[in-house]
């Protein structure tokens, strides 16, 4: 059994840059690549495509809501049909670029407050499953497990992977501990440690004790927005390795 | 042999309309719909894919430069490489609308002052040419004969169709006359002629006189966009049914 | 004492027009002008400014979410910080346009989604009102009476009007009977006779019976976006007259 | 005598950042912020004005064209009409953050492909220069000299500001060497002995040799977007103030 790490690509937009792609799309073997509703332009679109075509990267649909000025970060009452039908956009607009590059869109994965929406609301996960059922059954939807998205996908057949994160202490509950409360957020060696035992055990840390709580990711996202969030998943990769967990992507 | 009528459609954006895109789908049989960089936004072009499926009319993604505000009619500046991922961009985003309708996109139409310049500059052509070849060479280029378009398009193989306008005259070159010229815009009556002597001649009025140049569309573009405009393409269509022409899509 | 009449003007953008601007600015008192976030465009702002003055019809800045796609129909969790730099980009902009005309922004009034979160939320109500101090503390603040955007107002020292609506029906508390309600929505001759009733005696009806609730407006809000919405408008404009009642700026 | 230094700042937009514009704003003396067109967000607006008005340094409007995506360096086919009124919505919208900082905009220079367009002309030159008139007369207007925009501004009685460049060669016309041309871009030590030359003498070097030219700036532009660049704008600064030359703003 295998391991996928995914990473959030292609976030620049124009003349502004984000993050270090070509570093991650050495590391990561699934890229959540941005649609320009959030992020992204075409150029990057294609730039970021081709690159991960390259490099055997699966791509994936990154879709947000249409907030270049909030980055996808800002709760919008959008409506599920208008977000069923932004989906599609996104995902056909992407699939180009990916066919360009000789390959296809592979999964579609929920962007920053569009991730929470649509895990926390069935009207909206099912508008993003519904895009993807219209778009390509085979499609994937990549997103937090135990959630409405899991639910609105499994019920409408289309495969669902749940996704965990090293960098981060989990509740009792099994979602993340929220970024306030103490131990919150794990430091480099703590996360490449959570990454294997991830793996090799399917369980995370609950904040603020030793207990664990059984998450069983399938893919594990990791940043690559600062040096050192590309440092960490370098480790992250190592250390699978090391451990003898095979990293490939889902699909 | 029949004639294809085309007319600009799906042009509003948000809360804002724009056309009588239900009333000019009974009329026309090829539908350049907006792809949402000059005008067009998700929900509206998934609305005008149904309608214009449901009615039989073929989709054509009627691609434009990123300017909402200037409902892309100001030309800018778009280097060929970003036209192309631009074009590719809208081409696939309108797909997954026209396939959710049961249909795909058949052709691909530069709108406002990307029509006149890719008309008028190889470069910009030849990227809009690479668009469509690397999405799918079977999309035809719907746009204005004897210009670089038409050159792009025939020497990468991809077919080309021309567009003739029933309400204005021409030049001896058989350029459209500029609308401020004497004699340039045609009234209702005389475009409706005019429509008629184009399906069965394949020539058109010189503006200012009573010569003629030969221009042989295999299409002809009509507006929808007023009542009056609604009108003389619904007598246009009407008139071509009374002489005997077949109106049907070029594909 | 006298009652001023407002609406929302100026809310087409680019190439698409909405509402009957020139023929509101001959009814209404106060004009709502859009500066750009949720519609208006700056040849739009300056027109309607320049229109306004000449019919002696004050300016308002008619603020709203960063979201021409939903016309800032769509609620946005914008933080109260970014609301305030919105507020003060939107409101400095429109400013520009009234001075160029001959006069100035007079007051403030939240649209759609931000009309709605900022009345009920005090750290949004604050960052309007923190915006309208750094500018200028003479201008007004204009939105329903009872909500946190009232007490933001008062308790910075600025001047708060309150606004009624002739065409809704309100509930007990002396907010707006929901849409869906029985009877929310007055018919064009129960409006005008609710207008004439709220200048008078500062009560309306309770949706669903005959027992009213005191508002005590200073402003009624009139919607121009269709030829019947201008008509009721007109109607209510000229029953005032007839009742003998000044109508009148609150500035 | 004094010699002003002027860059381009609040470049970023949203999650995106752009420039050092903190060590920028030790440097120079004059800032030209971005205005939400080409670049710039309220919360950005605000932030670099209150720096700005923190360290001395004055704030200019950088108007671009509407083209976030292009980052305004696109020539766009803007009507002088749309033109005059894009400049007065971005000046008006700077100016409240300059206010609110405690002081005011106090010039006006045009961005990008704007900056070319309008020295090249007159109509748009004068579409500036009449925005900046109808907003407040006092305000001078930034650009390069012997351009329609020196000679629109003089005409209209507005303050025209010439600026040059330290680390570009220039023609035997005054104008910059075309950044192809060898010799066109000079080298951190060769931009610093211009920089001194220039404000020493008003003569620049002519590319390709040793002849010089008239310039005569009142301002040099230099640039923060690379730490390469910040570190060539401090040496100027610093050989500008070994020469004895003050280094002040021009207003």
């Amino acid at each position: 059994m295998g391991l996928d790490l995914n990473s959030d690509l292609g976030e620049g937009f124009g003349a502004w840059t984000m993050g270090e792609d070509a570093s991650m799309l050495d590391i990561v073997t699934s890229a959540n690549i941005a649609c320009g509703f959030h992020a992204g332009d075409p150029t990057i679109m294609r730039r970021t495509c081709a690159l991960a075509v390259q490099k055997g990267v699966r791509i994936g649909a990154h879709i947000g809501y249409r907030d270049l000025a909030g980055f996808g970060r800002r709760a919008m009452a959008v409506a599920p049909a208008e977000l069923r039908d932004e989906t599609l956009y996104q995902l056909g607009a992407l699939d180009g670029f990916a066919r360009a590059a000789g390959d296809r869109v592979r999964y579609v994965k929920p962007h920053g407050a569009l991730y929470h929406a649509a895990a926390a609301d069935a009207g909206l996960a099912d508008a993003v499953v519904a895009a993807i059922r219209e778009y390509d059954s085979a499609l994937a939807l990549l997103g937090p497990a135990g959630t409405q998205l899991e639910e609105s996908a499994t019920l409408a057949g289309i495969r669902f992977v749940g996704e965990g994160f090293a960098d981060r202490a989990y509740t009792a509950a099994g979602g993340l501990a929220p970024r306030g409360t103490p131990g919150a957020v794990l430091d480099t060696d703590h996360a490449v440690a959570q990454a294997v035992t991830l793996a090799e055990t399917g369980s995370a840390r609950i904040a603020g004790g030793d207990a664990t709580v059984t998450v069983s990711p399938d893919s594990i996202c990791v940043h690559g927005d600062t040096p050192a969030a590309v440092e960490m998943a370098r480790r992250i990769r190592a250390a699978l390795g090391d451990a003898g967990i095979a990293v490939a992507s889902f699909t």
